[in-house]
């Protein structure tokens, strides 16, 4: 049966492999980082030959930067679901966005944190290519964070005076911050600490 | 001459070549985390051999555990003198302490971030002994903010509603992110917006 089932499949193609591997490497660089996700074990859990690997990437280095422009991929549509959806007020908008961090916490166990804060961390030792790409990264968060407090604004939800390009930027750094605290206490409590001190005592909403 | 002067310094004691491989250990961990950490770099740079590490650490996770000690010693250090400095009023003080954050980040070309964030971003990989270490870490350095931050609102100059054990973690979180983004950045216009969101915004400090 289970042959038989398997003559009918085609031959993985390009891109499914591919996308396997980066899903695979997606979910290891998300756990541990890059230096400490072994090239060996990426492949086993993928089921890909190591020369295969290179057909498809030419060294770990260009692997790991396509890891992480999938995670961009996959995080622009998160955030362009949750922070552009204009059927939410747009402080609510960032609340959601929280809320499904905590979720996404616990589904893994604390395990699995911020692919972009790991590797970031492991700056001193990357190149100059994976920077300039993680700090890109950052300033497209902070533009989603920005226009949801801009139209706050604009509804008179929140301060005129606030500093919202200041503001945008320090909630990603607090956000890192609450993933690795939280992760570490292996609770989502440090992620209701910063919703608590982002909302009532930075935006002073009601 | 060397040769003489050599003569009449004694054999390195056991507190000098454990205390050398812990800040040479400290800074290594500083600048890219336990596991990126090579042990033969560590040897190599210490001028230590290999058989010598073993008469002085059980095994690489018991060296990183010391080294974690180390850079709390330090650290603790470092708060007491800056926090606790009762010449200086209480905002004043965690003013000070950022300010020397920026000088350290400067002088060691944004390469050495925060040891504790590093290894935190590593815990998915690291044992119990590791996590509690670092939550203990955490802790303390949470309660010297909160004692500045108590002493302000006593002296009125923070609103008495602030809810200080949020702030204080909340203080941290951002720190660690401020740090991971000017190690990015190479620069420390991120801790200047660090603190002025902590102090305008959150502090509402005039």
């Amino acid at each position: 049966m289970k042959a038989a089932m398997r003559s009918q499949d085609k031959t993985p193609s390009y891109k499914d492999t591919r996308s396997r591997l980066l899903m695979i490497g997606t979910e290891m660089l998300s756990e541990k980082g890059f230096f400490s996700t072994g090239l060996e074990e990426v492949l086993r859990s993928a089921g890909v030959p190591k020369g295969s690997f290179y057909y498809y990437f030419e060294s770990k280095a260009d692997f790991g930067l396509a890891v992480v422009e999938n995670y961009e991929r996959i995080w622009a549509q998160k955030l362009e679901r949750l922070l552009h959806d204009s059927a939410v007020p747009p402080l609510d908008r960032i609340h959601n966005y929280i809320s499904e961090g905590v979720r996404g916490l616990e589904k893994y166990a604390f395990r699995r944190g911020c692919l972009i804060g790991n590797i970031g961390q492991e700056m001193a030792l990357l190149d100059d290519d994976f920077r300039q790409r993680i700090l890109r990264v950052f300033v497209s968060w902070s533009a989603y964070v920005a226009e949801c407090l801009g139209e706050a604004r604009r509804r008179g939800e929140i301060s005129a005076d606030l500093n919202i390009e200041n503001v945008s930027k320090f909630f990603w750094f607090a956000w890192e911050g609450a993933i690795l605290q939280a992760k570490l206490e292996r609770s989502t409590q440090p992620i209701e600490q910063f919703r608590s001190v982002f909302f009532s005592t930075i935006l002073r909403r009601a």
